[in-house]
């Protein structure tokens, strides 16, 4: 049994720092590193870049919506044309900075309200995730497990690798249950790695009423903008490998 | 005897409409399409370069200072790191949307203030120009003749191009006069023409003196960023044509 | 019979022109000036504001998101702290920007998406003019007529003014047509005056369906984005006159 | 004797936190406020002056360049007019917010590479202290003691306070001494302190060499941008009232 671990990174902006990308770095297989839109600006993308090269980190684009006070959390509406131009143009940046890092563009994972509005939009997520292959058809799209980006990324026919979060309750539809209910996070390290670990064994996400949806789990995502998160992050591995699962990048 | 016209494009912004770029397509072989730093954003740079692509006019990216309220045109003091991440991540941006359109981005020319500071400091013209070529070797460098562009190319071992500018003036040592002196800007078509041809012929500058800097002058700059500027452009082609220059893209 | 005429400007930014203030002010009796968010900048406003005081023409402000690319025209979803500062910030740079051009700020109206939602929800509505008032208690609310703007004004118990539109069609509910139905745009400059005389004298929203909703109508929103905007408005301007209306600011 | 203690707060944007306000709040006695321009964001703008307001501190307006990857530091060439609009329209959202938080705005202070720009050109100071003061001419200018602000400042007749630094070194001509040489940061809380009351007592700056510029002190700026920064600005206040000096606000 083996998956990938992956984790949002390159989220720091100017002066501004956000989160211990070394740190992260020494925990995820694969990064998401935001492309100056919601954070990040051509510095830190580049740096960010280097250090996952530099520790055999796997690179993704992590796009979201140009709303940098709002850190892209913020739903906002457009136009087909300007979600393809949006994306487009964030992973054609990060595809070019990784090679300039040395590197290699991966994958491409989705950021926040633009991530969380192509989970409900199929349409909406072909069109992302179109975007993104037109520059490279052999990018992998990360996919949050039995969503519309599911969807979307099976019409497209290309290479995609399912995830679900480590830290996070789920809803009897698939959803992640909103963080303002009981059971939207998951605090405790050991109770989150097992989760994953009994996720994967059945090849299932395990929803907080008991039931079970098939799915294809490739990739858990973890965090990392606070301290304590890191510290959850690098625990959850530990008792993943304790647990016998092969830690593989994407 | 050919030359190569370029002119800058793609510099509307969201509902901002700037130039006429249907218009101007027609009249040069190689566009510097704004990369979405100091004017032009994803939708803009996307449409530009698929017009591009259809009148099969050569695509170049076009980076300059993150100063939209500017238009890239008010010098800034950037550390060598941040110049580097500035041009790279706006090339990267750029390779790929014409990717996108069906194209290739084929040269690079630095915008504005940064363009006009790269033209008296040879080192900062090798970091913009470096940052470009590590993302692809092939790409044609444009270099303002007779300056620390060309200088910083040449040290770099690329592929580059020397600029003329149709429509203004040359002061002795071979920098542009500034525009608020008098015989800055070349106002009547023919004679702009003329000059250009005189130049191609002589293969230098000829500055308002009367002296002359010998120069490799592969590409003549063209404006259209008003409806007299692009009247202006047809005409230089015309008489370009008309002088039997052949017109041939970089 | 009198009624005020607004209009949106000030909605260039750095180098990019939009509209026709000049001509525009000497139309209208009040203008709605952009506050750097959605469109305008410091030098933007500050020339609007002088124009405006020189011409006699009443000054708002006219806040919007914070979405230059998408000129404040694509919804977001902000919490009430972010949207009470938001509009606050705006109307605060406004009325030091009035006072600095030797004028006062008179009112406030929203701009947009920020207003489509705002009619839509009074509770918004109440935020974003609660928040200006605070600044400032006598300024005058420009409230959409029979929304939950105009709701929203009579519980905050602050002097405001209703706002028809010139050239655009209402539904039955007092709704604004959508641009993409037929009758939403009345684009004959002499059938909008005749409407906007009728309303006047009924006092009332006349619908597309023939039916009539009751509303106090203060004041009357003309368009000046296109050339043929301003044509138009200046012949709706003429024909009220000619019909005996009074053109009176707020 | 006394003097007042300021700092800079409210640089904070979006999610991304700088510096520890609360606990700044507690040591000063004056607070310069980011505008929105090179940090801060209309949330964290109105936050920032409530708990001013709340904890009996000074309200400063800070405006910087339009910079935010760059935090203000990078110099921009901006004509007189945009520097004017720039400073004006950051000062007048100060005074208003200042307001809406229940406060009033008592001082402006040049940020950064603005402030540094001014403080070796007058006529720049001139402009950026004439643009806050046609809004309130009552707003205290601080002015860093014995440069062109200090001149701007009594050519505008206007009230202002001679500023010097704790924690920097001077160079004989009154100048900071750039970050890079030796003796430009003075680390030591105790040393700092009982620099500044010897400047005090003096009433001039004592510069490197051991030479003296007299000067007018008003205020004394510390910093609270790291813990460490934090800390050490305790030490000197509290090294400054055990020495006697009475602390007070602008």
């Amino acid at each position: 049994m083996h998956v990938d671990l992956n984790a949002d990174m390159g989220e720091s902006f100017g002066p501004w720092v956000m989160g211990d990308d070394e740190t992260l770095l020494e925990i995820v297989t694969s990064a998401n590193i935001a492309c100056g839109a919601h954070a990040g600006d051509p510095v830190v993308m580049g740096r960010t870049m280097r250090a996952a090269v530099q520790k055999g980190v796997g690179i993704g684009a992590h796009p979201g919506f140009a709303d940098l006070q709002g850190f892209g959390r913020r739903r906002m509406t457009l136009a087909h044309e300007e979600v393809h131009a949006l994306v487009q143009y964030q992973v054609a940046a990060a595809i070019g900075m990784a090679r300039g890092a040395g590197g290699q563009l991966r994958h491409v994972k989705l950021h926040g309200a633009l991530s969380n509005m192509a989970a409900e939009d199929e349409e909406l997520a072909r069109h992302c995730f179109g975007a993104a292959l037109e520059l490279d058809a052999d990018l992998l799209i990360v996919a949050q497990a039995a969503t519309g980006m599911e969807r979307a990324a099976q019409a497209l026919g290309c290479s995609w690798a399912g995830e679900i979060f480590a830290d996070r309750g789920y809803e009897a539809d698939g959803r992640l249950r909103q963080r303002s209910q009981p059971g939207a996070m998951i605090e405790d390290a050991e109770e989150a790695a097992a989760r994953v670990a009994a996720m994967l064994q059945e090849g299932a996400i395990l929803c907080g009423d008991g039931s079970k949806i098939e799915a294809r789990i490739d990739t858990v995502c973890l965090h990392g903008d606070t301290p304590g998160a890191i510290e959850t992050a690098a625990r959850i591995r530990f008792a993943l490998e304790t647990a016998g699962i092969d830690l593989r990048k994407l």
